[in-house]
């Protein structure tokens, strides 16, 4: 296995009767926050005023940012920053799912500056090496952003999806109360789950790197976990073990312990962000949709033990089946998880998705390196005929 | 589950060529270095050399403490703490197993106390919040200190061990080089697997608190991990992919995350302890041979169930057993893995104990609440029991 640096320094504050940190933590990074949030659902479960009570609890002058989207406009992010150098914040609290963390991330990179377009660093273009402090309180258990180091930005204008990354961009602190995630519903917590499991598929398990034998049996841990308990979620949606199970699972899932020592493909993810930046679904229902595809397209001699080792490990499937006949029946076990368990559509047909763009997004997905490189190498032509077999 | 705080600020530099970057490390906290270590092995695997290297490459002005014991003594401490203050030292390195880690940590908590002796900190008699920063290359895979918040120290006139806690005293910087385990021996390899699996057995599995479900298998990963590479680092001393899980399983055993919601029993550290106190034995094999008499001790309807779960999970015990005898089946699978294939003795009388001390360590065991309270509580009486069983 390679060499690697391990170092996780956001603080997590995890339960139920936990925010009442708030006020002491946020307030060490200064007087003037601004709170960043999505759609307004942290108003309806009440979230929204706890918040409230506690900035004003540690006396601080709060700017607000409301409407963040889910797959978060590269406008929103720059009206953030903008506001921040304006009013001189202090620090950015992110109140939401991964979407408004990854917002607020890239806000407080691009408050740091001297620019105005964050695309110019998520391009490349300018190298920001610092931000301003950033906390959050997570009500999605998916996307891993309240404790790890990168965001996704969309730039709708361009049809583009990129990520940002950053040792700084770690949350300094995270609060995690499973029931804050209580009404979260059916559809968005199968695609949160579909969203935990294919970070362990797609920057760890499913590679070709030598990876660490503990390593790779936790992260069937965090597999099983999702398996188990995002059913359980699904039908009893304040199920306090189950929701918690599956929060503590999305951080891990992606905070960096479970991939220490192998490099990020994150091969499905590259696919699944051209089907969002291009049609702006669900993240977690587009990476269900293409990862079945993907294994099916690549499955051979040299992929088939390992998946056939995730299936048997994860999903039940019969130790006994030959490597081949072990890594078919565990696709067909995952698809059955995805869109008969979770009850995902399983099919980009249903998001009324076409063929038109599968060219140029398959194109796009290999922009980097002309390929993606991963657990098999994938050229534009090999991308475009997974999107044809989602379709 | 209970709500809790998760927070590691440990950065880790993992694998084979990282020594490079301590220069860089050491050169954040000052101009002045204590380099703590232990007996010499370390001159002898070379890497002494290769320390003194970087520490000149940084340009920093070093002073030294070798000699630290086993199960080191709080003279040793205050000595380093006393060198610490003589000499305005800016930060701790130590090179070395646990014990120079433990004792290292403790030096640089009384460096800053007005007081001269740590065992006032230790005790509680002094409360010291601060302490000077601490690097550490660790050289065997054990007791978990690298990453970790506490230390043990021994007051030999009194046959106290005492553990000394604090959040600050986690290292800031540790290398983890599983090269450095080579020579380790078969018996220090024995016993450092055995306390990585007592760490995992002591905070967090064997008790009766509501755990999440995630980490109560991941647990079981570490153990597992332990099960299948400690034989083989026995075997073959330089076998990399061994020494590498081990040592990752040993940092992850008792950094926080396996316990995440569970308070510490630690139980039967606690009833080593005295052993280690008394005799001076190593820990870990003070830990392989307490650890089936208590389990023997307190097996019950109530704690049989996890017994077996543990059996079954880690050691391959028959699933199909009832609870009752999947639990013995699980202790006497314990007992064949330390004593037969680690080559542990299984016996105090093997170490040269007799049963002249056992009421008094009973009694010491449990001074601090009068019982030991965990998965099942347990009265001096009962402690002295588990010696007799142990003898």
């Amino acid at each position: 296995m390679k060499d690697f640096v391990f170092s996780n320094t956001t603080k997590v504050y995890f339960g139920k009767d936990q925010l009442h940190h708030l006020s002491e933590e946020i307030a060490k990074f200064g007087k003037k926050v601004l709170l960043v949030y999505g759609g307004g659902s942290i108003k309806k479960i009440g979230l929204y005023d706890k918040v409230i009570a506690e900035l004003k609890k540690a006396d601080m002058t709060v700017f607000e940012l409301g409407g963040v989207e889910p797959n978060p406009h590269h406008t929103t992010v720059n009206k953030g920053a903008a506001l921040c150098k304006k009013e001189g914040i202090d620090v950015l609290l992110a109140v939401g799912g991964g979407s408004t963390i990854d917002a607020t991330k890239a806000m407080a990179a691009t408050a740091k500056y001297e620019g105005d377009d964050c695309w110019d660093i998520i391009t490349g273009k300018a190298f920001v090496p610092d931000n301003l402090p950033i906390v959050a309180v997570l009500t999605l258990s998916a996307t891993g952003s309240e404790m790890d180091i990168g965001g996704v930005i969309s730039n709708v204008e361009l049809n583009e999806k990129q990520p940002i990354f950053g040792p700084t961009l770690r949350p300094n602190v995270s609060f995690l109360d499973p029931t804050n995630t209580f009404s979260v519903n059916a559809y968005q917590t199968a695609s949160g789950s579909a969203d935990i499991m294919a970070h362990v598929f797609d920057v760890a398990y499913f590679t070709d790197q030598e990876e660490m034998d503990m390593l790779t049996r936790m992260q069937e841990e965090v597999l099983k976990t999702v398996v188990k308990y995002a059913p359980v979620a699904i039908e009893k949606p304040d199920d306090y073990e189950a929701r918690s199970n599956l929060m503590w699972a999305s951080s891990w899932a992606l905070n960096g312990f479970l991939f220490s020592g192998v490099s990020q493909d994150a091969i499905a993810h590259m696919i699944e962000h051209e089907l969002s930046a291009f049609y702006n679904i669900t993240h977690g229902h587009g990476l269900a949709i293409i990862i079945p595809r993907w294994l099916t397209y690549i499955l051979s001699d040299k992929t088939a033990p390992k998946i056939k080792r995730f299936g048997v490990n994860v999903l039940g499937v019969d130790a006994s089946l030959s490597d081949m006949d072990g890594a078919k029946a565990a696709i067909a076990a995952l698809e059955k998880f995805y869109f008969e368990t979770l009850g995902l559509q399983s099919r980009l047909s249903d998001l009324g998705i076409d063929d038109k763009n599968f060219a140029l997004m398959a194109k796009k997905a290999c922009s980097a390196k002309g390929k993606l490189v991963g657990f098999t190498t994938l050229t534009p032509a090999d991308v475009e005929e997974i999107f044809k077999m989602s379709l």
